[in-house]
C-alpha cells in the first residue's frame, strides 16, 4: 500500500507532514483507512490511521481490532479509551507543523477534538489528494472490481430461473443475493433493488412485497462487494408479456447506453458524456425522464469519490478510471428502465466488465 | 413523526429555530433523516430535510429521489444541481437566526458549506438532542425492533440444518443472510460473522474461505434490517465434539451475560452494568479475555448513538430503551465465544427480544 500513501502525498498540493484518517462510529467510517491499509476484515469504529510521505503507515485501533489489524503488517498501537487514543496520536505526530484530514470523511464532531489536540499545527484538508488517486485504479483495485463484477454477472444469470408467477420483489431479491453469496461476495454492494412493476419508476426503491404480474418491469440493480470492492449493475426485463411503449423505452435506454459507452475514452470530459446521453434521451418521446447522471465512479464505494459522469463534472477521463453507465428512462405511475454496466477505461476506449447480455428480454 | 421533531427540540437547551439534517454520499448519509421522515425506501445522497419546533418538516431532495420522497407526505422541494440546493436552503430559513446541525452526522466539507451560506445566523450543534431522543425507543420503534429480531431468531434456529462437515464460513453466512431476507429483512444489518476455529477470537471478522473442523467454534453474529431498523445477534456453538476449555469459556460469557441482565432496569447507570460483567469475568481463568464493551443501544443504527454499556458511559438507563447485552471471551490463536441479545429496558427490569437458546449447544 506504500505506493498508494505516496501518490496521495503526490496528488496534494498543501504538504502535510502527515495525514491522519479517523474513523467515527458506524455508518462514518471513511473508507479511505481501507484503502491505505489495504485490510479487508474489521470495522474498526474508532480506529485511525497516520500516513508519512515516504509511504509508511501507523495504526491505532482499540484492542477489539487488534487481531483484525495485525493482518495489514503495519506498526500498531492499541488503545483502551479516547483519552488514550488521542494521546496516542499526539505522541506520533507532535513533531508535525502541518496535519492533513479528509475534511470529506470526518465528521465535525471529530474534527473540534483535533483542532483542540492540535492548536499548535495547522490542519490542511487534503480530501481531494484521495478523490484525485482514488479516481485511477491500480491493478489489485482493478482485479477485485473484475471479481465482484463476475458475481454479480452470475446473480444476473439467474434470474430467469428465479423469476416465476407469484414471485415478490422481497424474494427475488433474497434470491440474488443469496446467489452472489454462494459465488463469494462478501456482502451485497447494496440495498438490492428488484422492483417489478410501477416501483420501476422509483430508481433507489429497494424490494417489497409486490408480487410479480403479467407484463411487468423487472428492474434488477444490485452489486458485490468483494474484499472491499464493488460492482454495480441493472438489467430490466420484462415479464411474460410486452407491449409497444416498454419497447421503445427498452430500446432508448439501450441507444442511450451505447452512446454512452462510445464517448467513454480518455480525454474526454465526464460531463461531455452525460451531455450525450441525456441529448440523445430529450430528442426522443422521453424527454426529461432521464432524472439522474449517466454515471459515477465505482471502487470501495459504489458511488466513489472524485468524480462521475453527470452535467456538473470537468473531470477529464483517464486510463484506469471505472465507471458506470447507467441510462434510464422513468415515467411515475407506469415504470422504469435502467441499464447499467461497469467499464474500464482503457487507451483506445472502454472494457464493459460486465458481460451479461443487454438485448430486449421478456423473461 | 412530528412527536419526534417536538422531542428532538424539547430535548434542546440551545434553542434553535430550525434544524437541518444534510446526506452526503453514501457511506455519510445521517440515519437521523430516516428518524424524522419516516422514509423507509430510498437512499437520500445530497439530500436534506430542515424541522422547525412545531413538529413540522420539509425536505430538499434531488429529482432522483423525488418519487421515493412522496411517501412522507412533506412539503418537498425538488433540487436540480448543488447551486439550486442551496438557494432551496436559504430561501427555507432565511428568516432565522439560529440554525442547528448535527455535528456528529455532518462532513467538515458540508460544515464549511453552511458555514458560507449562513455567515449571518448562528450555528448549533444539535447533536446530543439526536442522541437523547433515539436512546428512547418509542412504540413504533419497538415493533419494528422486535421484527427484525424474530427475524433474526429464524435465522438462528436454520444454523443445526446448514452446518454440515466441509461447509464454509462464506456458505453459512450466505444461508444466514438468505433465510433472514426469506423472512422479509430488508438486508443483513451488517456484514453477517460466520467464524470456525481460530478465527472466532477475532470479535469483527466476518466470512472466509475457512472450512468447518471437528471441534471448532462456530460464532454466529448476524442481524436483520426491517424498515431501516435492526436487530443484532450472537450464539456460539460447538461443531461435533467439545472439550473442558470451551465448555469453561462458554459457561463463564453465558453467566456473564446472566449478570448483565440482571443490571439492566431503570435507574442503573450504563457503566456499571459494563463493570459487573467485566469484573466477573476478570475473576475467572480468562481475566483480561472480555477485549470489548458489554453492549450499544440498538435501532435505526446497529450501534445507535447516545451510549452503551461501555466502562465510560455515565448515561441512566431508561424505560423504552434498547441495549444489546454481549459478553465475549477471546484467545487468539485459538478462538473466542460471544453470546449477545438485544434487551428492551421496561419498568422493572428488561424484556429479552432474542429468543434463541443460549445454553451450551454441540452442533
Amino acid at each position: 500500500m506504500e505506493k498508494r500513501i505516496k501518490k496521495i502525498f503526490e496528488n496534494n498540493e498543501k504538504k502535510p507532514d502527515a495525514i491522519i484518517i479517523k474513523n467515527s462510529s458506524e455508518p462514518f467510517i471513511d473508507d479511505n483507512f481501507f484503502y491505505v491499509t489495504g485490510l479487508e476484515k474489521g470495522l474498526f469504529e474508532g480506529c485511525a490511521t497516520v500516513l508519512f510521505e515516504d509511504g509508511k503507515a501507523e495504526l491505532i485501533v482499540s484492542e477489539l481490532e487488534a487481531e483484525s489489524a495485525r493482518k495489514a503488517n503495519l506498526k500498531t498501537h492499541i488503545y483502551k479509551n479516547t483519552n488514550d487514543f488521542y494521546d496516542i496520536i499526539i505522541q506520533i505526530t507532535k513533531s508535525y507543523e502541518n496535519i492533513g484530514l479528509n475534511y470529506n470523511g470526518l465528521s465535525v464532531s471529530e474534527f473540534n477534538k483535533f483542532i483542540k489536540i492540535f492548536s499548535d499545527a495547522t490542519l490542511l484538508d487534503v480530501s481531494k489528494s484521495f478523490f484525485k488517486s482514488r479516481l485511477i485504479k491500480d491493478e489489485t483495485e482493478i482485479n477485485l472490481i473484475k471479481n465482484a463484477c463476475k458475481i454479480s454477472d452470475i446473480a444476473m444469470g439467474k434470474i430467469s430461473e428465479i423469476i416465476h408467477v407469484g414471485v415478490t420483489e422481497n424474494e427475488l431479491a433474497a434470491e440474488i443475493e443469496y446467489v452472489m453469496m454462494k459465488n463469494g461476495a462478501d456482502k451485497a454492494a447494496f440495498e438490492t433493488i428488484s422492483s417489478f412493476g410501477k416501483n420501476s419508476a422509483e430508481p433507489h426503491y429497494s424490494h417489497g412485497n409486490t408480487i410479480l404480474k403479467n407484463s411487468d418491469f423487472v428492474l434488477c440493480d444490485f452489486g458485490a462487494c468483494f474484499n472491499k470492492y464493488n460492482s454495480d449493475m441493472t438489467r430490466t426485463f420484462i415479464f411474460n408479456s410486452t407491449n409497444q411503449k416498454q419497447k421503445d423505452m427498452y430500446e432508448t435506454v439501450l441507444e442511450a447506453q451505447r452512446i454512452g459507452f462510445d464517448f467513454v475514452k480518455p480525454g474526454i470530459k465526464a460531463k461531455n458524456v452525460h451531455q450525450k446521453v441525456n441529448n440523445y434521451i430529450d430528442g426522443t418521446n422521453f424527454k426529461g425522464r432521464f432524472i439522474h447522471s449517466t454515471g459515477h465512479s465505482l471502487g470501495l464505494a459504489v458511488h466513489d469519490p472524485g468524480g462521475g459522469l453527470n452535467a456538473n463534472c470537468e473531470l477529464e477521463l483517464k486510463e484506469n478510471m471505472i465507471f458506470t453507465v447507467e441510462p434510464g428512462i422513468y415515467i411515475p405511475g407506469y415504470g422504469g428502465v435502467r441499464i447499467e454496466d461497469d467499464v474500464l477505461v482503457k487507451k483506445n476506449g472502454l472494457e464493459i466488465l460486465t458481460k451479461y447480455p443487454r438485448e430486449f428480454t421478456i423473461i
